[in-house]
């Protein structure tokens, strides 16, 4: 049985022509910084963004904790919404790498409005408080369901930041899906944030790597930071080759992601099972299962038509539309949810 | 003019008697761990509490981090109301000393439903998340106004820490005020947490001073961080013997504090400029203003008739009753409230 | 005109068979745990040193890290020669990544007797010192000129960190030139070591990685760690084909490379500009410069001739030879080192 | 029995007229910046060695811990000898509270010259290493045996630092000593240093203290840090006021403890259970033990004649002379010492 894996945009595997590409890549040791791929990757991508210059990592975890950590120093404060994967899900890395401290915001599906952020900044000479030095949004937002922020939302947030004199991150894990969603261009985004991590192995379907984004002299210090945390890597061009393929030829095909995520959503709203579906702005599809089925239930059951789901909390499941999901798989999942309204409790 | 300073409890100096006690008491090198006076204090709060052992801090910060420090390691968790002073006002010191991450509880004016205090537990053998390890209240809340948790309360998150196996750590810096205003037995408290930060340079008047409760090998451990924080004083008896004067003459009176609280919310619930005044359950009373005063402007107002209160936030006031607000105080405090209510807005 | 890169044995570039291996490799998310090539060089590797479990890494320093972080936490302590790369090279990553203290050995050429690391473990019960906790050994030494420990001089320190209840971390960054040398089966170091670092992108000729090996447990508690500093990588098979590839293929012809470098030390031993080289043991070369030359000149000489190799220090030079150094580069080099004995200081 | 503590100079109680002055201090808040006494002798103590203010902690330990702080940021270095207290004494907290690594200069007891703090500093620009930042001496050097840098000395080591563009702190916790025995001003000593902790409960018999000093910005900083280690006292004035005396009536007579210390060591070379004596420039006394006695069973033997000194490592013995050292004590101690020739092997 063909497996369609609905769990992550992460485990997509390289096409053919991805594949080839990586294989006639040139190399060098990036340590010295003589990868010619991967310099030119740092270069297409910080050109792309409107930044100055780039930072190849092994992860998106990286890139963002790298970031976070140029940004601050023990005794400040990291400002997020209480959603975003940089407090979720990337080990408590804020403490961990940074010593610094975070103030969660309650946005709307993991998207803040500029009052929230300003009302979380501590004031400045107390004692009591660490001092509030970065903000960081996550576009999309993976655990709002794949909501977005427009440029004017950002140039907004960004306002109140200058305001403030602090830093804004962008963590572009889906930064692409975003910009495929609201039709903003990339090249606008340089102007509003102090750096933006970029993720080429999810939607992208590159195998491994992200791209850190910013000006020289953060480049600079992030690169320390990079070989403390051990993400020097010496010949890793191959790994960037796909990347560059990537940036040249899975851009456009994003929509196609968008559309898939949006049929399942269709479907799932006539069952009985779901009991809400959150709304579908991009590749993400998260609903609440009714007691039909708890999430382990559920996840098993479609496991045995061949479709891998992740349960996203209790009741809660989550799909991922990416490279990988074609025509016919869509139809093969749309035509399995469909059926499973069907079925009765005693067989579920 | 005499000056009613309802700041803070921390404002207390040393009645003659406790003065007398302080320059009687025997001193000697505690980091030796041969000062008499502090040796009985450790003793004597421990015991008071069903505890096994203690250890003699300059703060109450400083006991509730080397808490932290020692129940947590840097990848795992704290959970806490988000109005917690370990949280909000310790300059970030879960993450600056513990590297360890935090999890926020939105609570009822400070405190957590043992449902809430779970919901916040990390599932185990993810590798995206930090580990649990620690619950910890305060008793009372400060932020929250003054509340206090009965034993039944706690005993209730004790037994979701110990099916988790979480430790669990209190936040006494006004547990003398919890236990006057609940009628719990201070002995009980043993039973249900791993350590116990009581503060005695509060409500109950010493000058300086925080013992640190727990198990004989937690306080050992307790020991080493002290150390490494600085916190390792040498004759540091004279500060012990106000403590326990303390213990010996001011528990009881704290009742007096909160009839002194309680006569101001009556006050002000019928001024025009207190929008709403947030329960009196001990000694603390927040209330917030009406557009008449700024937070700024009220507590310049009061400091030209004698009495000096805080700003809690935007429009927010908090008094503070405590060792040193006599009844003539009070009744001073009552008549400027009234009188304030009377006066025009142009005058003020 | 050719390169011959002497710099360090980090240069190598894949052969076409090595590049083969990696573009037929089966891949899959390795956060996941599902890339089957990962997968099966953690267990060879884990297998071939006698350990239990592997987890592949982006670098040599994010192993070292890794296992540095499982083994201590704050208030703890690192016991290492001085010219350990863990301390020397790693960003100060002991501090940075684990906050612990180091006790620094001067042990011969890098190598630390078992008394000497006796004579750096802390007291217990005293509440001054951070808690020793582990000893890392570097096989062969970098900074100490390629010098290796026997598997003889191993069981001695093992004895010293059993007997105070210490970890025994190995950093193997170059294991396989020691192991060459030696004669020593890798399959013994399991009987010693709690944890070692195996890198593969160094003389064995991998692009990118090394394998932290362990115990179950411990690897368990690595993957966390691995992921808060963003090193979980997703379809990393690839990286991982041309590792296995180079276990296969190039552990055997390390011999070789030391060849070259004893070739090397004879020739410089016969100039007048080399004031003293170091032991030759395995396939690095480090002399001191008489006043003849600079470093930085005598590099830049060299240069000229299509040589590169690395200013070590003042007036110190390092050369490393490797995979990429043919028979004929070792030639050419070979009679420019006599040439250049021949140029008056004029010239030079 | 009298006892005579020759542990340390931490060992000393308040004299009737200095615990007189204790009682008689008007205090205040010090989290406020209230407490008339601190303030007083924070300003006293910075106006002593020539720098902007002063901040008044808990312990030693404390003030340097603090100024290491504000001082570095992970990913920097501190310079320092390998006997630092801050080193040796402090649980590691260079890296426990900074997250900062340590290089490490073989002085000559505890005494660095200046070239060979130049050899420790970093190159700038290579991602490999930290950054140097911060060089710290301490006078005088207690495991060095007392020994005391010149004002020229330190001139010296400042220059370097000033052409590196590193801070210079001074770990003054016996720097009174170190002025009596080099006859240097204090108030010169603010040309050369960036910040300084001076001990007031040492040799100058205070019960607890330590001021740190620096520039304003610089004790700004360290206000908050003093606040996330938990350093905030609050009436702690009674303290300050035992170190404002201590000031004005024990410098002096700290000539005194040299002389005694000096008659010890006399004493001790014409023994023959004294190996060794280090040459004892200021109150403390180091001796190295022939195998007459282990350095357990001179401290048994000297405690059954009513002394206590201190063991200082295998063989090695430590006397410390202070304010609580009678001449009475003085010439006991000799008579014991001499006496202890005479016991034979046998009896010990």
């Amino acid at each position: 049985m063909q497996i369609i894996d609905l769990r992550s945009d992460t485990v997509t595997k390289p096409t053919p022509a991805m594949l080839q590409a990586m294989f006639a890549a040139p190399v060098g040791d990036d340590v010295y910084g003589e990868d010619p791929t991967i310099n030119a990757l740092e270069e297409k991508t910080a050109a792309m963004f409107g930044m100055e210059a780039g930072l190849f990592c092994p992860s998106g975890t990286m890139t963002n904790q790298i970031a976070i950590k140029v940004h601050t120093q023990p005794l400040t404060e990291v400002i997020c919404d209480v959603t975003a994967h940089i407090y979720q899900y990337e080990g408590g890395g804020i403490s961990f790498n940074s010593g610094a401290s975070v103030a969660l915001v309650h946005g709307e599906r993991g998207k803040m409005r500029p009052q929230q952020v300003e009302a979380q900044i501590r004031p400045l000479d107390n004692v009591h408080f660490p001092e509030t030095k970065l903000v960081a949004l996550e576009n999309t937002c993976n655990k709002g369901g794949g909501t977005y922020y427009t440029l004017e939302e950002i140039a907004a947030i960004s306002e109140v930041c200058r305001r403030h004199n602090l830093a804004l991150h962008l963590d572009g894990a889906r930064v692409f899906n975003a910009l495929a969603a609201s039709g903003d261009k990339a090249a606008d985004y340089g102007r509003y944030f102090d750096s933006i991590s970029v993720c080429l192995s999810k939607g992208l379907g590159a195998p491994v790597g992200s791209v850190l984004l910013g000006s020289k002299g953060f480049i600079k210090r992030a690169r320390r930071v990079r070989k403390v945390l051990g993400g020097g890597m010496r010949q890793a061009g191959y790994l960037a080759a796909a990347c560059i393929y990537a940036l040249d030829n899975h851009v456009e095909r994003l929509q196609e992601d968008h559309r898939k995520a949006k049929a399942m959503k269709e479907v799932l709203l006539q069952t009985d099972y779901a009991e809400s579906v959150l709304p579908v702005e991009t590749n993400i599809v998260i609903f609440k299962l009714t007691d039909k089925y708890t999430d382990a239930a559920f996840v098993a059951a479609l496991e045995k038509e061949g479709i891998r789901a992740s349960s996203f909390g209790p009741q809660m499941i989550r799909f991922v539309t990416h490279l990988d999901v074609t025509e016919e798989m869509l139809q093969h999942t749309l035509r399995t949810l469909k059926a499973m309204n069907q079925v009765s409790l005693a067989t579920a």
